[in-house]
């Protein structure tokens, strides 16, 4: 039945919501799809709840195809199997724990990996029963520090999570890359640009790894691209290779490292502005911040409470990346170095912090661990811990040591693709699925063992895949939007097309209602705005806000004959004859299912 | 695509599960339908999701019928409109209330009464605008003292609720019929016996009410049906008449109340054992506990926490009803008095409470209200509030008074129909449904008022209506099932057919899947019983506890051109010819949707 403006739950809004701030989302509280219960936490609206079951439905088919068998686990959780996988602790804030009425600790999901390993282990024992993809489309749960951004990052979404179970690690490449087909052919139907990254696995643990991300510039996600060899990769998911020794002529040509009085360059910049005046380099060439050690000590804050200083190393010409460290030290959590940090640790001479109070072995004994790109035998000025003053011609490996690498430095646009086939490009996204290759990490910490060929217990290898079926519908509105309302593709519109009865002839009403009656009978779904005394340019407004891809005015061209079709994304409109109408929506409807949108390449895996 | 028992994630129990009471639910986990997760929560495998989303999809096409609009609010929800009703206390313990990491209160809902009416505040301002009906099929949280027998009173589990907003009480009462008429089509499809009675509104205020009961010996409902004029009330419902006066005359010649000797009477047998001997009535009748006027002292105990005692005055042939007096207390909850609690008023002489002790004029202050069956100016022997004496020919209204009546009393077989009609039977049912006219209660709370036709702010009446939509899957299990599996009826059978192939010959396997093939192509849901090395023993046994209504076996009489058809509820079984076996399947499987499974006849409004 048609969606009649007249009566559907649904207020337009001509101003932007308060508690919105991306510009799709602003849209889709406006136009009516979503409305917020409580931070992070929405309310499905009618047109709202129609694009979120097309999401699911196009998923569901997808995972059907793949041989997915499809399961719902609760969202209310007890805490032990969560104990034994440690998460209960290593999710930190982020997770809902409630007490019931007995005082038994329990939680809200954030993830089933779990559940999903527990459950195979009750029903299945025998390498006969594998390999097995199970999945779920649910609500989840996670208390974000931030739930920014409505829909995208919310504290109660709906996740379709699938995990495979394999005796061998080719079963588990095998059902990876069925997913990872899956998953193109999910995102090619849904009709919007995507680019598939290499992924950190995060605080996940696991191998293998990719991310879907929804090509946006209000995405939370920075992924580089390489034009030349097609590598694309979350930004912390980099891997920058280790930098070549320095031969060992060079280190030996290198003077000894000297102290020398920097007064007032407490930052690289100021270091680096009076390094040519005092003294200058050997070779002729001006000083540069990347030829200076940037030594920054943040404070890693772990689930359990504690804390522990760590200190990076990295070229003065970059900055530490947030999303890079973060993803390096998790499940810990990190915080710049405070005052009260300083004052604890009171040999760190903030500005002038050098390597020399820095490492497991130093008085310090803070760990300190160096970008991949500082070469060992290469020659560094850098703090000399003392107020004012920086050591030149600090050498890796002969002056200082460190206690390993990490990979938390910034990439920038024009950086050498890690494949070595070209430079990097930087872009951003949101992430809407992610696969990885989990391995034995749960179902050892569960147990989850099967008889293999030769009666031997064998412990099983998972793989674990999601997509974000609420978040899709904030990242379509967030991709496919523009100034005045939603676009959306016509695989997620709430309808076919939107029908608009303009003015107050009563035949346009009833010309209106057959021809919503004929598109209707051909099988599509329709939006009809019956509303008797609204304006024809509230109407109009409207349309373009819901976002419906065709558009359809009855109004004063019935005189002649003719109604007008819209295309919503293109703005493209023209007059057609009442008697051709329906033929010609229907073949513009049908015509687009068939092609669906373009989308851009993705990498091979 | 057909369900493979050679891969469906199923494993079948022979020996019933330790977690379960119930018959059905007991079938529902050695079936592999459900899994128990935590107490009172569960886990639906993969043939109980396709029975859950069965149910479902009935629900929701007889509520888009009936013009509903299907929306979607979240199960984690904010504190303060649930303050603003005062249900965030009322509540009490069956409310999981969690803190997030700001220490912000949220709970999940129990129900969303309060939700929708915001929603419509926030959207709506109009009573052109109304009337309307919104919904969804959503997750909900009940912290449940007892979460007995699984599904049937989980602590997460699905509910249709829907809520329709009326300006006038005619609208409302239009959409209560309109509702009520849904559910009968919902409950008619879905195929088993059900009952519609009279339903207390409890907790929930507002007025008019009814329930929809699966007629069930295992049901924690009781209702009574009067066979003579169709009344059919929940027990807590039941409105017994007050009993009319005695007549004056008979008043002034009962003798004037006099205090006896009853020695060791404290219970009314004993009491009743004693009386003729010593104190002989003058009608020359045997006193019976009819006699008698029992007085039961309760402790209730408010959501805050604060406690009171009450009395209940009845007659001694009969006691309190547990379920009764809960409904009529709510929402407070009663416990028995207890030693401590007597000590506290030791006016109360345990075993010889009298009406002389009672009332909030008298020495106890206690609050006393009697049974409607205690007429004025009636006659009773009752307790003395004194050890070992009672009090004989005590009048109601001349020797003692009370402060008003409660419907706590049991209702015993045979007890008068309320309307005057004939005589009760008493039978136990599931609730599955229940509708109720809300009333402005939430509306006032959360001042949801909206313009009249004159401008003049008015407030919306509501009414409120459930399926308990997981709740369902179990209650049919325990009315449908028989000694050895579940027996679902066609609508909600996770599939249509349940295809056996018995045996090693190759043939048989592969006329099976031809079976198979062409049982799919005709529109028809199977499950098939593909596993190569099990016996036909254990694939007999496995076809039967799953419950599809029709089962086919592909065996040794293929050899003679026949497939056997046997009907999985009545046992029947025949042998068809194997060019005729699709054609006849698909007809019984039609045929039985066509027709459906017999109804109990249900009263009118």
């Amino acid at each position: 039945m048609a969606m009649r403006l007249s009566t559907l739950f649904l207020r337009t809004l001509r101003e932007d919501p308060a508690d919105a701030e991306l510009p799709g989302h602003k849209l889709l509280v406006r136009a009516g799809y979503v409305r917020r219960a409580a931070p992070g936490v929405y309310t499905w609206l009618p047109l709202g709840l129609k694009v979120l079951r097309k999401v699911e439905t196009v998923v569901r088919e997808e995972m059907d195809a793949i041989g997915g068998q499809e399961l719902s686990f609760p969202a209310l959780l007890p805490r032990d199997p969560y104990e034994a996988t440690n998460r209960w602790t290593e999710y930190g804030p982020n997770l809902f724990r409630l007490q019931d009425r007995k005082g038994v600790d329990m939680l809200l999901g954030p993830t089933h990996e779990e559940m999903f390993t527990l459950a195979v282990k009750d029903m299945f024992s025998s390498y006969k029963e594998l390999p097995l993809t199970l999945y779920q489309i649910q609500t989840k749960y996670r208390d974000e520090a931030r739930p920014r951004a409505g829909l995208l990052r919310g504290r109660e979404f709906i996740m379709k999570d699938s995990y495979s179970f394999d005796v061998e690690d080719a079963g588990l490449e095998a059902a990876y890359q069925r997913h990872r087909e899956a998953y193109v052919r999910i995102f090619d139907r849904l009709g919007f640009d995507y680019v598939i990254v290499y992924a950190d696995s995060g605080a996940m643990g696991g191998s293998a790894s990719e991310e879907f991300l929804a090509v946006s510039p209000v995405g939370e996600d920075t992924f580089v691209r390489c034009a030349a060899s097609g590598y694309a990769a979350n930004v912390e998911a980099v891997v920058v290779p280790q930098a070549p020794p320095v031969p060992a002529d060079v280190v030996a040509a290198t003077p000894a490292a000297h102290v020398e009085d920097t007064p007032d360059s407490p930052t690289i910049e100021t270091l680096v502005a009076q390094s040519d005046a005092l003294h200058p380099r050997t070779d002729g060439r001006a000083w540069t911040a990347a030829d200076t050690l940037k030594n920054v000590v943040v404070l890693l804050t772990y689930p359990d409470g504690s804390t522990e200083p760590l200190a990076v190393g990295l070229p003065g010409d970059r900055g530490v990346d947030a999303k890079r460290l973060e993803a390096q030290v998790a499940p810990a959590t990190w915080a710049p170095f405070e005052e009260k940090d300083f004052a604890a640790y009171p040999m760190l001479v903030k500005g002038y912090i050098g390597p020399g109070t820095l490492g497991t072995g130093s008085s310090s004994g803070i760990r300190y661990l160096l970008d991949p790109s500082v070469a060992e035998g290469s020659a560094w000025v850098t703090g000399a811990d003392e107020h004012g003053k920086h050591v030149y011609d600090l050498v890796l490996g002969r002056d200082f040591t460190a206690d390993g690498t990490i990979q938390a430095a910034e990439i920038h646009e024009g950086d050498p693709s890690p494949d070595g086939a070209g430079t990097l490009t930087l872009a951003r996204g949101i992430e809407m699925g992610h696969i990885f290759q989990l391995g034995r990490k749960y179902a050892e910490a569960l147990d989850l063992r099967v008889l293999d060929e030769h009666g031997k217990l064998v412990t099983v290898t998972m793989g674990s895949y999601g997509v974000g079926v609420s978040r899709a519908v904030a990242a379509v509105a967030e991709a496919t939007h523009d100034d005045v309302g939603l676009c959306w593709p016509r695989a997620l519109a709430p309808a076919d097309v939107h029908v608009v009865a303009t003015g107050k002839d009563q035949a346009v009403f009833e010309h209106a209602e057959g021809l919503v009656a004929e598109l209707e009978a051909a099988g599509l779904e329709v939006v009809y705005d019956d509303r008797p005394k609204v304006s024809p340019g509230v109407k109009f407004k409207d349309a373009e806000l819901l976002g419906v891809p065709t558009i359809v005015v009855v109004g004063r061209g019935l005189a002649d004959g003719t109604v007008e079709v819209k295309d919503r994304r293109s703005g493209e409109r023209r007059e057609v004859a009442v008697e051709r109408a329906v033929g010609e929506i229907v073949a513009d409807v049908r015509g687009a299912h068939l092609t669906g949108a373009p989308v851009v390449a993705h990498p091979p895996a």
